[in-house]
């Protein structure tokens, strides 16, 4: 069988690609500061000169900032794009390194081989698993393993500016039929999963105003409104005592899970403890008919980001302040329409306010929905079953409590779905000291892209 | 009638009466600013030979800041001390003022004959009504009108540094059976009165933590507890829809209001319409069962004075705090007890704490209880009947929303109640440029401590 070949030859070479990932990992690749930019632009000729060695047709394409690497190359039943990004984060704190983070090694710990260099595993160690898959299938059956378009950003750390006027200068170019993109990990740090919804999200900023100036509470304290017991009243009204959200119609557009994914979630038995147990917590404060991985990945959620008003200093000041202000953030997911929501959210604050009360509205309606994977396409289940193969245990389609930017993107400007699918780790300290990224998750990765591309492309 | 004599010998000398308020008016006694130290030092001086011409036995006493003006004098059936300062409030911005602040004149204006500078109000003018009283006294009866003793601090400006040391330190000498304090307004700067109590107060800062750090809202929202929802709800909490305050026994030791001085209340009609919508509101937002005046002088309050947590800067940050803190101070009346307020307080809060969040509270538990003056002493009435009889309508027993702190020191320190009394308007611009004092509350009031002094001294 040719897979096997393909496998063994990615076994056999191992070795070489680890030398060339070094390679890469040489260059000082740091988008965010431009001392490094002739840096990040050979890393791109880096790479399109490997990418031309596999028969790609491959190019640096110039952006008012670093250059997109673009090739395309093989025939096949489908158009894929392949994303990944070859910038990485600065290294400061240097001090806090224990070698240089741009002279790779590779290093045994007692958990095993691993490489260790910035950009080890955010994104370079990852990026290069799809290409090496390439190189294996490419020696076994001279040809590349299906139509496929390679997509390489060299700004995904400094925010990405030239990403959405290039997607939608070379929509044609770049539009394929599913993209796949290399930038997460294994659930839990061992589950081979692919991500299928990210939750979106839309904002509120407002003030609350009662009296046109600060008053002092003894002249004015027990008469005047105070406008932060309104903004405290008006924000614990914000969930019931089951930790539903009670803005009318909030959840008028949120699916329920299909079953499907509920037995998946429920066979990764995630370990809310130990989540919640890192940092401080230990209880499920959510709606109290979900499960913790419905909290965070397929719930919607209203959440105060911050909130202040009056006296905040050191020491005490009697004040009774004029305004109170707030940040609130929604987390959305399924059909949930940003400017509905905050439509919605707006009329029933509107309709709390007491006498002499107003809210003034910081800022538009606007934010991004949620990003919903139509893993009815077989091509997602297909890949699910190559993952399970590798790794040697079932794979599961997860969900993201955030949302991954160019995913949105591929959605909302290419008009593809995409399959996030990553094989880091939690304790691969990416953007800290001293970042790595385990041998296997490089081997095995190379591995798994061999069987998902034999199976989907 | 010798008090007929005594008021006479006012009108027929208030000419000398303003010259010598102009002279203690051209001394900037400013005790916030170590430049004036020795001007504050010649106002007290001018003050002991004044008080020394009228008989006094009256010295400059030396503090760490500025004197403490002492004098004994006279004979009479009960023992009062009179209070008022001499030092001024700074004149910054000078270019708003229209003349020299420290060059006093009378000025015509639509409203009458002013006294204009800086201290003309606060408290010079005021102080110096019941000197003026005294020497008309002096002039007809050839003594003082009653066992007096004059006190006059130095740094009342500048948070009276020294007053209570001092005051401990001459207990004995200063101890009176009664204290009459000349700092204070007309009621609507028209109606005089007698403010018989001051409310208290009590504070309390804390900090509700949850996570122990700050959490990605796309990582936690919906799972982990927000500590701002949970300091939403508290302080929500700390009303009920009627006003009320829901603590546990806050109102057990609140009195109410005596059918005498609810009448006298009444009849202020106090104008609280004009009083909120001076400030840009129109509702009495306090307890639904009370007048605006209860509101204000005779109910025990619970305000947030500050809340804050999360982000608050500009734009946006997605954040799920670890932790939200709040300012909140309680307005004290009858024999409410700060420390036990607060220890109800906290018990009250640390009760409604969910699982995983505790909070931490950052000070003692102090505060000062309200004043409430005995006013079943006839003293009370008697001065009440006087002052009416100078201007020509009732006067009335008011309260202070806020506390001035040294009624509550004569009643801790020296055990003694206070009659506060004062001849002031709100368009005074005590603290502001252009400060005056109507030149018929000066003349009025030396009246008014002649008429007060026949009654009770």
């Amino acid at each position: 069988m040719t897979l096997d070949a393909v496998l063994a030859r990615i076994d056999d070479t191992l070795p070489d690609a680890l030398d060339r990932l070094m390679d890469l990992l040489r260059i000082p690749s740091i988008s965010t500061d431009p001392a490094f930019k002739p840096d990040c632009a050979r890393a791109a000729d880096w790479l399109v000169a490997d990418l031309q060695s596999l028969g790609f047709d491959a190019r640096a394409a110039a952006t008012p900032g670093h250059p997109m690497v673009v090739g395309h190359g093989g025939t096949g039943k489908r158009h894929i794009l392949f994303y990944g990004h070859y910038d990485v984060q600065p290294v400061d704190p240097l001090d806090l390194w224990d070698r240089d983070p741009f002279d790779p090694e590779l290093q045994d710990t007692p958990k095993g081989k691993v490489i260790r260099a910035r950009g080890s595993s955010d994104d370079k160690g990852q990026l290069m698993t799809f290409i090496e898959a390439c190189r294996a299938w490419k020696h076994v059956h001279g040809t590349l393993p299906g139509n496929l378009t390679i997509f390489l950003e060299g700004e995904e750390e400094s925010g990405s500016p030239s990403l959405i006027p290039f997607l939608k200068e070379n929509r044609a170019e770049l539009s394929a039929e599913l993209a796949l993109i290399c930038d997460t990990g294994l659930f839990e740090s061992a589950v081979p999963a692919i991500t299928t919804m990210l939750r979106g999200l839309c904002k509120a900023e407002f003030t609350i105003r009662a009296a046109a100036r600060d008053l002092h509470s003894g002249m004015y304290g027990g008469l005047a409104r105070n406008p932060l017991h309104v903004m405290s009243a008006l924000l614990a009204g914000l969930h019931d005592s089951t930790g539903a959200v009670t803005i009318p119609g909030f959840y008028d557009d949120v699916a329920e899970l299909p079953d499907t994914l509920r037995q998946q979630w429920q066979s990764l038995a995630f370990d809310h403890a130990t989540y919640l147990g890192d940092v401080g917590l230990s209880h499920p404060a959510g709606e109290q008919d979900r499960t913790p991985l419905e909290m965070i990945w397929s719930r919607p959620t209203a959440e105060v980001n911050g909130m202040w008003g009056g006296y905040t200093g050191a020491g005490f000041k009697t004040v009774l302040p004029g305004e109170a202000h707030a940040k609130v953030s929604f987390r959305l997911v399924s059909n949930q329409d940003p400017s509905k929501i905050l439509t919605a959210f707006r009329a029933w604050a509107e309709a709390q306010m007491p006498a002499d009360c107003e809210i003034i509205w910081h800022d538009g309606i606007d934010g991004a929905p949620a990003s919903v994977m139509a893993i009815a396409d077989p091509a997602f289940e297909a890949a699910r079953q190559a993952l399970t193969d590798e790794w040697g245990r079932p794979a599961a389609f997860i969900g993201s409590g955030g949302s991954i930017p160019v995913a949105g993107y591929f959605k909302s400007i290419l008009g593809m779905d995409a399959m996030l699918i990553g094989f880091g780790k939690d304790d691969d300290q990416i953007h800290s000291p001293n970042e790595k990224y385990d041998l296997a998750s490089f081997h095995l990765g190379i591995r798994s892209w061999a069987r998902i591309l034999a199976r989907i492309a």
